[in-house]
């Protein structure tokens, strides 16, 4: 029995490594973490619902954490009410790096949250679902930084957590096709930053989850807004 | 203009802390971080309140963790409601290097929170209160822990946080030394695991504060309920 926590925004990324980390990985008992950690796109939020749903893991958490959008709220464009979510189009070459949609160290906290779940519950593994087409260049999506979050874990003696990211070299069109081997569903999942109605096609998530669909040759059953 | 973050639970060595970044330190502008993530001695947070009050720092924000009380509760007996806090001198041998008021994952969370508050402040520094005398072997409190955090954080391309631990090294006594050379009353601190109106004397918090006093051969303010 390979306990596991998966950390499950909603999105196509995390929602194919719930099934990855189900089916291939073999993992059980599995319980999913979900954060509303003040996010406009809080939507994604009842996706990760239905995806623990669907999958039967053994529990599944939201933890509120909306203070953390008022901590470090008005620094990224995914919490702070002033600043709007940009259009990929409008991101200047020089902040591609790490533009406005960045979240001051979201992933860490998230992460270290994920961990303390796993401890808690005797799981010796948190997964997560970072890939490789990370072309907005956030620091905490990286092999490296995976690597360096376990040497930091590998400190706890009596509760050792491995964090494992089997998506961090692969295009996120090979998570599309792997989800997709494994039954998932992608109107099920949210991937725009915007949270409304429908996907806004432009904003920098919109584009890459677009993109992903092209290199398949599908169509994203998502359906959108925006532009084609 | 070093702008800095305080990890401020309103304890003795964070409070010490405080006074050290500003006085020593000459950091300005400060902003202290507390959390109530749960722990039953959450009036800590009202010291942790009136010292950010006496210092007059820039900012003090409590972030609301409660959730995690729920996440990891039940396996800590400083969240936990069916976990009762121990006596210092009933936790077997074997225990003592985690012991049950290890809360899961604790300090990583709190400073990658108090990291995230940094950036978003455009601060370089995150201070926090971990001492050398750090009997019952928490991983989280060490100087290795110190190094590996911050290689982590070093990933960051755009706004490096690098943390401090400057009382690593020092015993409690020390702290508390240097503490009220730097003006701290301690009548204004709190640190019983407990949480009740008096500290209660026997749990491992209140033992090893009884035991800074008495090193310096100081009475502590605050008295206390328990055996002497």
């Amino acid at each position: 029995m390979r306990a596991a926590v998966v950390l499950l925004s909603g999105g196509l990324d995390s929602s194919a490594l719930l099934r990855f980390v189900l089916r291939r990985e073999a993992c059980s008992p599995v319980y999913a973490l979900s954060v509303r950690y003040g996010q406009k796109h809080d939507r994604e939020l009842d996706c990760a619902r239905r995806q623990a749903e669907i999958m039967a893991v053994r529990e599944h958490r939201v933890l509120d954490l909306s203070g953390y959008g008022v901590l470090a709220g008005g620094a990224s464009a995914l919490t702070g009410s002033a600043l709007p979510v940009p259009d990929l189009r409008d991101i200047a070459d020089d902040e591609k790096d790490q533009p406005s949609t960045y979240v001051p160290n979201r992933n860490m906290i998230l992460l270290s949250l994920a961990a303390a779940y796993a401890e808690a519950n005797n799981c010796r593994r948190v997964y997560y679902g970072a890939q490789r087409q990370d072309r907005y260049g956030y620091w905490d999506c990286t092999a490296e930084f995976v690597a360096r979050m376990n040497a930091l874990l590998a400190l706890n003696r009596r509760n050792p957590v491995e964090l494992r990211a089997p998506f961090v070299d692969m295009r996120k069109s090979e998570v599309l096709k792997l989800g997709l081997e494994l039954g998932l569903d992608p109107g099920q999942t949210w991937t725009c930053y915007r949270g409304d109605a429908l996907p806004c096609g432009a904003c920098p998530s919109c584009v890459e989850r677009r993109e992903a669909f092209r290199e398949l040759g599908l169509d994203d059953p998502l359906g959108r807004s925006g532009p084609d």
